[in-house]
């Protein structure tokens, strides 16, 4: 291990020949007024000479607060969480704090753990971007006194502050997208039900079919086994086989949204002209793609500086008795991955209408 | 602020009714043996039962160690860099470690400050993948003994661990792919020449061409002001209007390759049938692009680890007297962007070869 000589206040008192108490005072922002302006000088100007440098690790046991917080997400690699990450930042940094950064992969448990090891280093507070419906990281932190801030995901417990995005909205948008387009038979890839975003994105769908009248049968929603590409192409791989009468599908996010188009590509579909493809997220370079995703676009550089804003919030003054939930509003961005009904498949359904009605 | 009722070595001690030094050592892996297994026991249920933790600011003052370290990287939104940051936490997850998340921007003063607060904050290490090529905080670390490890990025200075990818190569690979496409009049779109990895990458890129016995006149180099697509169009732009005879080019990196496509659809270029395009990077999902870039491939998540692998080692056991530098291969993606020069071109080019020969 490396040695580093660092000047402690006891080097500074020896040198001036004054106690260490009154060293600290005169460091000190808040006491200094205690000591003649005299001394004062001298002390900071041997601070300086010596090159003294306030311990953060002394300065966290002496006032409690580390000035760091922790970030956890599920993976660096899904392209949603670098903006995330990078608002919540921007709002840090004008306040002097430093993040660590630690993940979920998706895996309550591996959160669960990485919580931990964040309290007993003594964050300041959390921000979580990866709760599941139920999470045991929510109950930790209210456990331990540490300031949680739920972004992008809800919980079921409640009483959590929340930065998220109104994604029944978004899912909403997606489906009055399609049915302007004259598409009917409509499917739904899900993510893994236990994360709160797949949950509410699929009951959105399902909500907003049945209030234009449309049933939803079971084999028109597929749960990939992720939010993955490979997750995606698994899942519309058996929703093609189960729905050859589909003409359109909503995929809880882009990057299933990308395993569909690999999908649809190995039977030989077109996309958007067999069958449109709706993603969630709008990930970036989306406009550079060979077939550029139609796809509901989230603020995620906005959640991150809203949820850094709440956690700041409550660890200067914490009252249990509220919570604050911050609804951020998505929109669709409207690309190639979606077209109308094509002609004769239109003339086909009504046909199929007929008979069946 | 929230009030953590946390339990302290005293708190045990009075519970217990034994002197507090005997509790430290009864929960030491090093010093328990020096007690009564009995009593050992009896401390440990006893912290279990009252949730003890041991306080990280606690203990970073009395080991000296903090276990945890900064990583310093130009921007997060650059999608080189989350598989690198992943690769360097996948090792320090191992060790126990937790990383610090900080950016330079690009501008050597902000790094400064950064390493700064990184080191005011007590970390073991720093990896830093942002350095200039003659950077401050290469000096700020040796002088406050801090174990740095530079990852992409080279110094002038020397004398430090380093992580990179041989670039010369990445771009001797380039150039000779399209030499084999027959293409002559190639041009370089350079990153800023203060950033270690452009003047290398430039400087590889005129020798590889000298050793073809070919020169490149200097309107054939243009720089682009930040190793981004906005600098990439803007020099592209540039260099269009002064090569109407350029058949190809390579960027510094594939954000500038993305400009240079932006810039040849705004002149209304085809690529590659007009002009080939390489890009440096291999940034993520560039197979899904309408122009799928041919690119220099580098293994981000392999710098990762090693630059981590080379940290904890330097934190171990500290030797100035030596310095580690790991060479990694690139390896060239060939994909669309780049196609064999067109045969009237090469007639062309072979009339002007004649006539100026």
């Amino acid at each position: 291990m490396t040695q580093r000589k660092q000047v402690t206040l006891r080097d500074l008192a020896k040198h001036l020949n004054i106690n260490t108490s009154t060293v600290s005072r005169a460091l000190s922002e808040k006491s200094h007024g205690m000591i003649s302006p005299d001394v004062v000088k001298r002390v900071r100007q041997a601070a300086t000479d010596m090159g003294y440098k306030q311990n953060a690790a002394a300065y966290a046991l002496k006032v409690g607060s580390t000035k760091t917080i922790g970030m956890i997400i599920p993976d660096l690699m899904n392209p949603v969480f670098p903006p995330i990450i990078r608002g919540i930042q921007s709002v840090l940094d004008q306040y002097g704090y430093t993040a660590f950064l630690a993940y979920s992969q998706n895996n309550e448990r591996a959160a669960h753990t990485e919580v931990e090891k964040l309290i007993s280093r003594g964050v300041d507070g959390i921000i979580y971007a990866a709760a599941f419906r139920k999470d045991s990281v929510v109950d930790l932190c209210k456990r331990e006194g540490v300031p949680l801030v739920l972004v992008n995901r809800v919980v079921d417990q409640g009483d959590v502050d929340t930065v998220k995005v109104d994604d029944s909205l978004g899912i909403r948008m997606a489906v009055d997208h399609l049915l302007d387009l004259n598409h009917r038979n409509i499917g739904f890839i899900a993510g893994p039900k236990d994360i709160s975003v797949s949950h509410i994105r699929l009951r959105a769908f399902t909500q907003t079919m049945a209030e234009h009248n449309l049933k939803v049968p079971p084999h028109r929603i597929v749960e990939a086994h992720a939010l993955s590409e490979t997750g995606g192409e698994e899942a519309m791989s058996l929703f093609l086989r189960k729905n050859p009468d589909a003409t359109a599908v909503i995929a809880s996010n882009d990057l299933i949204a990308l395993g569909c188009l690999t999908a649809l590509s190995q039977f030989g579909y077109a996309c958007p002209k067999r069958m449109s493809v709706i993603g969630f997220n709008n990930m970036p370079y989306l406009d550079w793609f060979a077939t550029p995703l139609t796809t509901v676009s989230i603020p995620h550089f906005q959640m991150g500086e809203r949820s850094a804003d709440l956690l700041l919030k409550r660890i200067k003054s914490d009252n249990a008795d509220f919570h604050e939930e911050v609804l951020l509003k998505p929109k669709l961005v409207i690309r190639k991955s979606t077209a109308p009904l094509a002609r004769n498949k239109k003339k086909k359904q009504a046909a199929q209408d007929i008979s069946s009605g």
